[in-house]
């Protein structure tokens, strides 16, 4: 396995792998990883020759108040990690070579990116979006693996590269989850035992929701306001947002509809950590 | 020569060409092609194994005021130019393969879109931008041509390919004139006798800032007002912009220094008629 720290360097090895015809399998990341990014590594290298795994705390897509001085950060026990997934190469660029001085170019998704996240987060996804384009611009895989858990994320980064035709394919695998149901994240690491306890009522309140749905209920403000009965249970949990919207276009959804799909997506603070889920509910 | 309508169709030209380590020159162009285009083809033949020439009027780049539908078209002739100087494709992309319906996503440079041509026709440069990204993910170019005429737009566009870490070249090709000065352009077909006659003062104007820096005089505004006395010669002008910039950051210079270059731009309505021209000059 191969570190490599500089944006050229990686764009000549990437280029020398096309040149004889090597798929290569790209899982970007900020870090800290757990299982949801071990699933991806998992999955691309079992489906491409060459596996690249990039590691890069952006922050361009954290607002002035949010962790990215905090964001927990271990790059020796992801080296490791890597190593035992057999990896090719990891890609840790520096802050100078990806935002030079001058630096005035963002690649910006409108539409999709106004609610959800986007609406707590403002200017969360043009930063993802901006950093995404450029590794895949450094790295050309020719499939890049996402994790479910950041749905919107997803639905973000494949419209970009529709859009703009970048040659790439996007794959977008499931939620890992803790034994209790807990979505793997990073930010889990901020948990203590008392928030660790509720944060498994943002996965509760999810199935509760499939559960009602399945029970034929249909008005989604009904299923909202049981969500959130069931977390006002936790004295540390506030609610950013809950919704229930399509799983395309993140339409909002009022009344569901047979042989639709929707994305029911939460997030919710535990104490000061923001925490997200989500589900896919196909209704009969 | 081969004329390609297709997305699909010629990213996989450009991915078996790059297969064979073939070198593609692109020049992107909006059709109606003059001298200038000319150059830029003959330039990308000398260097490049395979040329592609795109021509495609982008509706993104016009503001709503502008000539989007009457910017001249005569796909006949650009073809038949296209093969006198050897091109081996013609891409004349679809609209509803380029903005299919749903398309959402901006690429935006800042800083130095917001003066000059940017100013006055807000929304244009991230049009530029969006459509250039595009069309170099499509065409995958090793090196692609630009005139110095639009020296905002080429530096642009470098901003754009140098931030995004895209991987090609930018190579900007002096301006082309008519044998009195009159830059080339297509928009040029709009100027009748009288109008045409008075064009040719944007040269001229630009011409004497030139002369009044090599005879020492440091002061802009100076240089400016000198060059609007010239120009108010025509009843026909009407000055959008005159500036005189720092040739790389496009910051304003008010006092000329030693050793420095500066881009002189202007644009001017003739008429109903916008043009625009420009000279860098370097300052002893």
């Amino acid at each position: 396995m191969k570190i490599i720290h500089n944006v050229i360097q990686m764009q000549a090895i990437a280029d020398q792998l096309k040149k004889k015809s090597k798929t290569i399998g790209f899982v970007p990341t900020m870090g800290y990883l757990h299982n949801g990014h071990l699933s991806l590594i998992a999955r691309s290298v079992k489906e491409c020759d060459i596996t690249v795994v990039s590691i890069y705390v952006n922050p361009l897509q954290f607002g002035p108040k949010e962790d990215f001085k905090k964001y927990p950060r271990d790059i020796k026990t992801d080296l490791k990690l890597c190593r035992q997934q057999n990896v090719d190469y990891v890609f840790i660029p520096k802050d100078e070579q990806i935002y030079p001085v001058g630096y005035m170019t963002e690649v910006r998704v409108k539409g999709i990116t106004e609610s959800l996240c986007g609406k707590s987060r403002p200017g969360h996804f043009s930063g993802v979006t901006t950093i995404v384009n450029k590794l895949f611009n450094i790295v050309k895989p020719g499939i890049a693996y996402f994790g479910q858990k950041d749905a919107q994320q997803s639905l973000v980064i494949k419209k970009m590269v529709k859009d703009l035709h970048m040659p790439l394919k996007i794959k977008v695998l499931p939620i890992i989850r803790e034994l209790d149901g807990l979505a793997m994240s990073s930010r889990n690491a901020y948990l203590d035992a008392k928030y660790r306890r509720d944060a498994i009522l943002l996965y509760l309140s999810l199935k509760k929701a499939k559960h009602l749905i399945a029970k034929k209920l249909r008005k989604t403000a009904k299923i909202i306001s049981q969500m959130k009965r069931l977390l006002s249970q936790s004295e540390f949990a506030t609610i950013d947002y809950i919704v229930i919207v399509d799983a395309d276009s993140l339409n909002e959804v009022k009344q569901l509809k047979a042989k639709t799909k929707v994305l029911i997506a939460l997030a919710v603070y535990i104490g000061k950590v923001r925490l997200i889920d989500n589900i896919i509910v196909k209704v009969d």
